[in-house]
């Protein structure tokens, strides 16, 4: 059995809560959270603190709380013996360097608050200073998910920017769609299988391989009509700056 | 039992067939192509035909061809009584000005060769000029498809703006993050999970609920660690142009 103690309140705090919450091998030692009512979700559950003054001993201590409070959270470990961890993808793991074990445990998923998710699928990104702690890191990871790898920081700050453009720029474009619906009258949900088998495709292929549509084709008629059509000069400005980096991308001459 | 006769043999022509193949209460009464290697898909189970001057009467005329060849294409059919309907996103009905009875019969999804997709969950969008030929499309659609929407030309160019931001825009940001991955030695599949869980969202939040990441946060610390690292001119414009594209609509000052 390997002890955790959960330290925030967000929505990667209560994924992991309720993750762990299901895994035989794991206690949940406490949640500690600044603000009692944040910390509802793990109330009834486990033992919940609200002061870093009374943190008992415990394996590992996963601070999963916003990058720019990780150092300053980290002071109160200092002294604890147990593995203390970070669960960002955009900080380095010398934020701990206070701390006398240090590590990190980045679970490479967009986590919404009040929507569960199994990890079984989601990849656990994990570094620590010396063999026994990524052992234990790599215990700990695997309770949760079935892909668990060793990451350098300098491999998780890319990773963490790939992540921008497939995740937040993504989604930025399903902004983009649904803005053109609403102003046209169209339902947005009629989109959704498109979006869903758009992301499907790279199971069987590479995002270069799965590219289609007008500018892929250097179908310079559709790609006209379109720019006539869009009225929003931000939608126009990225629509001819998307299209073309496909074309130049795919060997079509501007 | 309604007899349709597809003409085309790329992706959207090979998906219909096998899924009007599967359908009961349609007949496939041929499958014409100009070219006899590229009909093989259809070859040991319909009549196929390389002869535009031997077209059997039928209900519904499916031209599943590329949009610069829909208008001449339709010339074959100018004399036929049936219905003869395009596939195009981006074109309108009238492009079938000199036929009869013209209609669109417009599948909402992007199609793979090789690939075999199930009709069910995607939107067919119809027109047609009259009644009688509106219920005809939305019966041979129902055959296929739980989600029919009977949807104009204006309409379905404004679908088929939206649907390249979200589809072949999206592809394009999964490109360069497969680009951000092979630069460092990362595996691109470990960002599967996330891409699926950014399409899935939508099922609950709309997109401008579901933006999360540096840009929408006003992480400036995070934005210029990564402008930082990225060294490719082109990912480095595109970065910024959406982080402050993000930053702007979520209300963080730049």
């Amino acid at each position: 059995m390997i002890s955790v103690i959960i330290v925030g309140t967000g929505n990667v705090a209560q994924n992991l809560f309720q993750a762990f919450e299901k895994s035989p091998s794991i206690n949940i030692k406490q949640v500690i959270g600044r603000n009692e009512q944040h910390l509802h979700f793990a109330k009834n559950t486990v033992p919940i603190n609200t002061d870093f003054n009374e943190i008992p001993t415990a394996d590992v201590y996963i601070l999963a709380v916003s990058d720019d409070a990780i150092a300053l959270v980290a002071k109160n470990f200092k002294n604890k013996k147990g593995l203390v961890v970070h669960t960002s993808g955009a900080n380095s793991i010398n934020v701990l360097h206070r701390n006398k074990r240090v590590g990190v445990f980045y679970p490479l998923q967009t986590f919404t608050k009040g929507k569960t998710i199994s990890f079984q699928d989601i990849p656990i990104c994990i570094e620590a200073t010396n063999e026994i702690d990524v052992d234990l890191l790599k215990k700990v990871a695997h309770t949760l998910s079935n892909t668990v790898s060793e990451i350098t920081s300098e491999q998780r700050k890319t990773i963490h920017i790939a992540a921008v453009f497939v995740n937040n720029f993504t989604n930025y474009m399903y902004t983009i769609g649904a803005e053109i619906c609403a102003e046209n009258d169209i339902d947005f949900k009629l989109l959704q299988p498109l979006i869903k088998e758009t992301a499907a495709k790279l199971d069987d292929l590479t995002p270069n391989q799965a590219q289609t549509g007008p500018a892929k084709r250097g179908d310079q008629k559709t790609l006209h009509n379109h720019l006539q059509f869009i009225k929003d000069k931000h939608q126009r400005e990225l629509y001819t700056l998307l299209s073309n980096a496909i074309k130049e991308k795919h060997g079509k001459k501007l």
